[in-house]
């Protein structure tokens, strides 16, 4: 039928969107969620149908602001609407919805229409509510993974080796990239590494380098800049690499559930060419992966899947039971990575960060641990990470205390003697969220302690900074409540690790990539 | 933090949306598909957030006509936003998406938010998927029935025994009910039945019954109509009842799944008070359900869900592999009613029809097969529903003839001598809607011949009827194309049922209740 279009200022993130009258779409035979076909001039689109009683007329066609400017639309124009069967991908998402294996074929079907706006978020979040709920097999992981790539950009650099590293995450002030990433690329290896921004943590890479040097390259920026260090240390949310992935998690994240974590981690990977990749699981009841059997079992799918991606994944199983190094929040842990650059780092960062690169080293048969010592050792990984810098933009003389450290700050002091015996993870990342990280680039945690720490009352637990007052404060209170350090003399008076009572529970989903 | 109010005209079907400024959804740490707290005067709301770049500008808050309506905006106002965690409802429906059985007071809470529109779409979507592939417990079938009758209206009869009657669906032609109602009513038995319409076929009982009477009525009059005349044929989609299953539907059916099958139809029966119900469950390669022991188990869950449900559940399995009777659309199956009311109708009709109903009697200790015979037979039933018509505000006197059938018309002939070996119930779907059912009452088929009898070549097999002259063709176009009559000397002639080629499969997915 013809119907006469209404263009309105709303944007859909690339779909296509017409909201019909309830008559017109009944005479039509289609419903809400609906698929139509728009046909304008010599154009035809697909677009997803919105119906109302109210707001749109009987004859009248609302276009969102995507339809208008692909018609070019003013107002007025006849557009010829018909129902459209639902696309393949629909086809492919039900035989998902019961219980089917998808081949590659139909999953990058799937993938190809997902990043072209076409499947609505009904069907998105049935198709990952179904993945999650069935699970994925190897296979079809590797062709989400594969789907992902092709979807999206790559980035193209003629070495034969390349390498990465991730992190599956959850750990407050793990600085690890800033330091690994010079330390391998020092020892003559290429790194170019990308990272997400935080969705639920206080800082991701890209923020903690963010403080150092801009890190939102284009693709030939970043090609430059790793052909003249070897690396880059960059943001990779606007590259367009796996596209697919960002609209996942949009509707991931809302729900708590994140079955992609394989294939959208391998993608990321996979599209900027890496063919040498060590994944870091921490563990820890305080972490996203709470025992090492389960992170054994995550690690034995990291390397099956690299396997059938050409990729050669090395795993490294880490200690996550409270946050890595003091510094928690994108200025204070770049601070602290530049401290270990610079040879006064805590144990932890060095540990961690020398043992994930001596994992890659053997693994591209370059040395092991005691290589990646001695390139921090001997000041070139610092040397390394000051070129980055200054190959991305940044000022390469940058000193630990030029970092923009908030302005105001609050201590939280121990109200008894004794150890520190725990502290929980997900409540140092409330409290630095609270205080404004990672927005505010400045806001964040200092820890005074660590577990095992003896600490007597009054002595300062750690420093909260923020930018701004208001958030401070809150971020205080928070603190005061949650008390996310215990301090005793004894493990053994301190037997209480949670309450349940009634509706009070809490949980924090993670789900930085 | 306070944003400025800007109403904008559009309505969500009673969901508060707010849309925010990217800058400030992540000053306060939002995203899409999270929700915010509203505070404006006195008033509190929840609202689900979409963010934009360009359409709000930073400091702006745009809101949805339902927020305006109930904050009484005229725009400029300041509003408190704040972040707020899941509501309840998400704890519950992230349980379901990692596999928990929910217990009655978490199904409850996620109907009654759902009811009030506070579930996003993304979430419903999750929840109805994870049912879906998880599977539903007869426990959680029961307590999804018991909350949305309780969130719902319902309807107060005070006689002890209540009848009702519903079928799975499926079967072009079906008008049992018009039928089976007036015999069970004439029997002295009381059968408010409430219908909803049709989404997937060319007509439901509403539609049928909507060519004789009017159908929309108040809970109020269905309540005077009962007492009259013991019995009502009614549209049941704007009482109120169970108002969660009708939004269960939008996302079901663009999805192809139905995992509420078992309980929506138990909560619209239990709803209106029904005690004794009967349900057909027809079957057959062209049926819904497509053999004895699928219907059997299907009829177990109704029987055991019943039980906890203090309903008494009779089912009827019945042969579903034709259309039922000759007529098929919303007057044509009219029509049929009302001959076979007279005595005129086909033996598949008067079967089943008179078989369901002495189900019921049996059930209540009230005759048996026989009884139904005789209120059909005697004229009592014709009698009883020139009552129900009359008391629904129709013309008691209404004839067969009198029905406002299609006044286009178009045959199709048989290509050859032979018998009628099948007939596809799901392409006489197809080709009846698309002449108009069940929107244009007068549109539809008249078979003129069923499975076993013989035709000669060019002789009428069915007749499309219409009241528009461009769907008539189009659904003359798909007969010709689709060809739902096989005839052929012998069975053993037409060995082949179906072709899977490339993509050209197709399935039809019935969502009718």
């Amino acid at each position: 039928m013809r119907l006469t279009a209404r263009p309105i200022d709303l944007e859909a993130g690339g779909k296509f969107i017409v909201i019909l009258n309830k008559d017109d779409a009944d005479y039509l035979g289609v419903r809400a969620l609906d698929r139509v076909c728009l046909k304008y001039r010599d154009k035809t689109i697909t677009a997803i149908v919105d119906t109302t009683n109210k707001f749109t007329l009987k004859g009248e066609l609302i276009a969102n602001d995507d339809i208008t400017k692909y018609f070019g639309l003013n107002g007025g124009e006849h557009i010829e609407v018909d129902p459209q069967n639902g696309i393949e991908s629909t086809k492919y998402i039900r035989q998902k919805l019961c219980g089917a294996r998808l081949e590659y074929d139909k999953i990058k079907t799937v993938i190809r229409d997902v990043v072209d706006n076409k499947v609505s978020s009904v069907e998105l979040a049935a198709f990952i509510t179904a993945l999650h709920t069935q699970g994925i097999s190897i296979d079809e992981a590797a062709s989400l993974s594969r789907a992902m790539v092709e979807t999206g950009r790559t980035l193209k650099l003629k070495q034969e080796i390349i390498c990465d590293k991730h992190s599956i995450g959850g750990i407050p002030g793990d600085k690890t990239s800033l330091i690994l990433v010079p330390i391998v690329a020092a020892a003559g290896l290429t790194i170019p590494k990308t990272s997400s921004k935080a969705i639920t943590s206080p800082s991701g890479t890209a923020e903690r380098m963010g403080a150092l040097a801009p890190v939102n390259l284009s693709l030939e920026e970043i090609q430059e800049v790793v052909k003249k260090t070897n690396a880059c240390l960059v943001w990779g949310g606007a590259l367009d690499l796996a596209p697919a992935d960002d609209m996942f998690i949009n509707i991931e994240y809302p729900l708590g559930i994140d079955p992609m974590l394989l294939p959208s981690i391998m993608s990321k990977k996979k599209a900027i060419g890496a063919n040498h990749v060590v994944i870091d699981i921490p563990i820890g009841n305080e972490a996203k992966i709470k025992t090492a059997d389960q992170a054994r079992e995550l690690a034995e799918d990291f390397m099956e899947l690299g396997k059938r991606l050409n990729m050669h994944i090395v795993c490294g199983i880490t200690y996550g039971d409270q946050p890595l190094g003091h510094y928690i929040g994108p200025a204070l842990a770049a601070k602290e990575a530049l401290l270990t650059l610079r040879g006064n780092g805590p144990k932890d960062v060095v540990s961690k960060a020398t043992n994930l690169a001596g994992l890659l080293f053997e693994a591209v048969g370059r040395g092991n641990r005691m290589t990646a010592l001695q390139m921090l050792k001997s000041g070139k990984a610092e040397k390394k990470l000051r070129e980055i810098i200054e190959a991305q933009g940044g000022n390469p003389n940058i000193k630990p205390d030029d970092l923009p450290i908030g302005e105001k700050y609050a201590t939280v002091k121990s109200e008894c003697d004794g150890r520190v015996l725990r502290i929980k993870n997900s409540e140092i990342v409330l409290i630095a969220r609270r205080a404004g990280a990672p927005l505010d680039v400045g806001a964040g945690i200092h820890l005074n302690v660590k577990t095992g720490d003896s600490v007597r009352k009054g002595e300062t637990l750690f420093t909260i900074f923020s930018n701004n007052y208001n958030r401070l404060n809150e971020a205080l209170e928070l603190a005061e409540n949650l008390k996310p350090l215990t301090v005793g003399n004894k493990q053994e008076e301190k037997m209480l690790l949670g309450e349940m009572k009634g509706t009070c529970e809490k949980r924090i989903f993670v789900l930085d990539r």
